[in-house]
């Protein structure tokens, strides 16, 4: 299933906006269900506050305020209602990219532009994406796959920097007995947020080299998770800016997912799920805080 | 299968802050896997915008600001980025209650408390909810039923005000031949999204009433949705100020999710289905947006 | 004094960021001070809130939510303090140019740049305003003038589309006595916001029209404000989107504030005043709401 | 001049919401004007920005973001103008007590209450203070007189936990010369700025202790600011907290400003100036950003 080429840009037509996840097929999303043997339900994103979660600084930490509360006094007793009722109700404020999150297919450009080469400066300051914003990726559903690499490499955690390669992947997901097909859902663990829960981490991470694109260009997955910041490694492979969001996002049209919560999956052994994404369909965002629902 | 209780405040124990979601077991899921046909893939949110989408004044219109892009001049060069590459970011600032969204079980209090007798004043300004945030009950997935009223009662949608009772809903059930088991999240279809789309909207919605409390009673459902903002009847049911939040979300711990889009799967006929949601686990909040993904 | 110049592009330095301000001198501002008579303090500015303000939508209503409040449960506890103490605090979100404001002298630009020619797109999403941001012309003091355009002319209110032009300021200026001198701050109250109360406004405004350019010039007045939205005419003076903005703000580098409450001076027939204006220093933003203090 | 009481509960009436800000007479805000010499105008706030400036953590730094800019291609085209006039915007989003600052005298609480006794628990989720809110106080003139303690004790700054007494201030204040008088605004330098300014500064800072109350209440001055984070000595004097916010705000009803900017005053030895105060009049906030003016 070798694919010679190097972008997918005109693969799905002109206009597409969907990349990579054109390769589910309703089909691939019933067969999906086939692998579920538990039915446990996997939250897998991260608490969303102020501390306690990796946050990028230029992003500022997610907030929450108080809307409505008790404190305002018998609110609704102007409308009727009885002594006491009112209602509990907050304000949210949050980077599109906090925590656990989706990349849109706009969210990284290069001067030729973003995927399917739409242009690299319609991101416009007051509407956002004209193309590829979150709405046309943000909904799918299909077989996800965990590949579990510091159990396979028996650590704790990748060491912050390491680079991971196709090679890497490959030997995991054989390890481990499970065969990555087109169309699925790939969630690399890392165990980075193990890490960082140690309060040891600092601006290194594990992730995904360059050569590790081959491993997606052969198994034509649909979207990509893992539980690093950036998906691929910090520093950049081969000191690339950007080098693998450029190659998977932009290129290929590959949906990307950073942050994931994949100790729970990862404590139970689960490595085959059936994986549900619904991002919030924010008109013109390049990218949306998730909850990715998995069914062991 | 009817059950006398008046309320679940105990129920599942003293610390319950999950509600009827407690009705949804692992087999459940699995089974709810069954009812799949198509592969076909849903979402059930209304996308994110300013103009165009029901907005409740005094939530205000959510809000996308651009953080970074194209315009910032190749913030990147300074890591050795290559010219052109750069990110689109943004900055979310909406309720938590906006658009299609989910309650938590600390939204609505009365003068006993909010579900399961926590202090009806522990929500803080600062804090938020200590019980019942949405992360206790922000995650679920099951078998999902469509109830498509205005499709049974043969009108575009139901009236403005209009009473939902219990006999419309079994009717409606009944009419489709879909059968109401335990553990069901149930989605209610009023029509009145499409009322809205006309710009002919006012303050008045139809929806539940208090006597439908019964149907939820009856079929131990685990959560409940609907198409229009409040899933109770605008004016309320006999004038009592959130008389059916009240007798379900409070009294009963049921989870609530408004403002589903839910034209689709009543396009197509879909009354079964898998759904799963995976609402934003935002510390302390008393709701989310949500985007809930339904499986055909 | 009058002046063929059409644009002060250059005429304070090619890195001027002041424009008219620099018209201001330091014994300006002491003479400034000898035109006070009774001492008496006015805030030239509109509550900010939700509701009964004048709200452009696409810069959405100003908010303040609560941020700490005794609702949070003697949250200094822990660090010693007596029972019952805390403190209340807000976060404040709102748009630079709401209610009463002022404009950086980058907040226009045209197909030139903006004033003193700086690049108009070098406004960047991340950084917001590299040169003329409002820290360069936020805060300044002088003698202030009130033209009081409805007392002079006999109505309660400028008509809504009103142009006012140059030998209207000179015969309202003449009728009241006031001399206007170089480095004057001038104030034209149109009445709008009178109209505004009523409830009856609509999208029209009374303002200046592209002839009152001219009383700018040949008064070589430093900064220049009103009670109407924008200054300028609504419609714009012979259909030229901005045509007084960008006479006044971008060739000339005048320093313009709008929605200026000027009933209590007007109502005192105080129409000279020594006027200081301390704008919010934002780095990098093209505007900042203020509350001008004027003495009379 | 030596004042007995402990308090100013109910000095000015039962529904005063001004505190001292009522020792301001209209002759006193015209005799303050004669104190200038030289013109010259200060502008006494930081700038409001993200990076090098105090923040305190559960404030977060203050952040602008674009709201309208060059990059949303010729917005305006639509309403007829010409080819490449726009506007820049910012949407701004800061906590009412960051940087420079004033506390609104509903600020602080004990088990009494606010100042003059208005309830503990008034301030609200939704609406914040009823009473006391910072349009009640915040629009003031008067006049300033700096005590550079720094230079009169021939320090570049206080150390860090100093405690200044009422001692130090008129010792201060009879070395320069200066007068302080009944209505005046007293700005106390302590250097804690220039000491932040080193990047060696932590939690600690010099500042009033409870003594320092005494100098308040001997000269009946009508506002007090400083360049430290919170005008009284941090750790706390004698370990109890707040306690001179206790004593000046709540008790007294004694306008604060904090993080004020005070160096170029110091600089100049410019001890005694007119100053102005217009801070933004949130309806219901407890303090809000403020950029005195001073002329010397």
């Amino acid at each position: 299933m070798t694919d010679t080429r190097t972008d997918n840009w005109g693969r799905w037509g002109a206009d597409d906006e969907r990349g990579t996840l054109n390769l589910i097929t309703d089909e691939g999303v019933l067969a999906a269900m086939q692998v579920c043997k538990t039915g446990k339900v996997y939250s897998l994103s991260l608490p969303i506050q102020q501390e306690g979660v990796p946050i990028f600084d230029y992003r500022g930490a997610p907030r929450r305020y108080s809307l409505t509360s008790a404190s305002d006094k018998d609110p609704y007793a102007a409308f009727g209602a009885a002594p006491g009722v009112g209602s509990n109700e907050d304000m949210l404020v949050f980077a599109s990219h906090s925590i656990t999150h989706m990349d849109a297919l706009s969210h990284v450009f290069t001067d030729k532009g973003i995927y399917n080469g739409f242009p690299r400066d319609e991101f416009s300051t007051a509407g956002g994406a004209p193309h590829c914003d979150i709405r046309t990726t943000g909904t799918f559903a299909g077989r996800g796959v965990l590949l579990d690499l510091p159990r396979h490499q028996g650590v704790d955690w990748l060491e912050p920097g390491q680079v991971i390669d196709s090679a890497q992947l490959e030997a995991c997901a054989e390890a481990q007995g499970t065969e990555v097909r087109q169309g699925d859902i790939v969630l690399v663990r890392t165990g980075w947020l193990d890490f960082y829960a140690t309060g040891e981490s600092g601006f290194e991470q594990p992730g995904l080299g360059v050569d590790a694109v081959k491993f997606v260009d052969d198994h034509e997955i649909a979207a990509l998770g893992a539980d690093n910041g950036a998906i691929e490694v910090i520093p950049f492979d081969n000191g690339v800016f950007l080098a693998v969001h450029i190659a998977l996002l932009v290129e290929r049209g590959l949906t990307l997912m950073e942050h994931l919560k994949l100790s729970e999956l990862a404590a139970d052994g689960c490595h085959e799920f059936f994986l549900s994404v619904g991002a919030l369909p924010v008109t013109g965002a390049a990218g949306s805080p998730i909850n990715p629902v998995a069914i062991g």
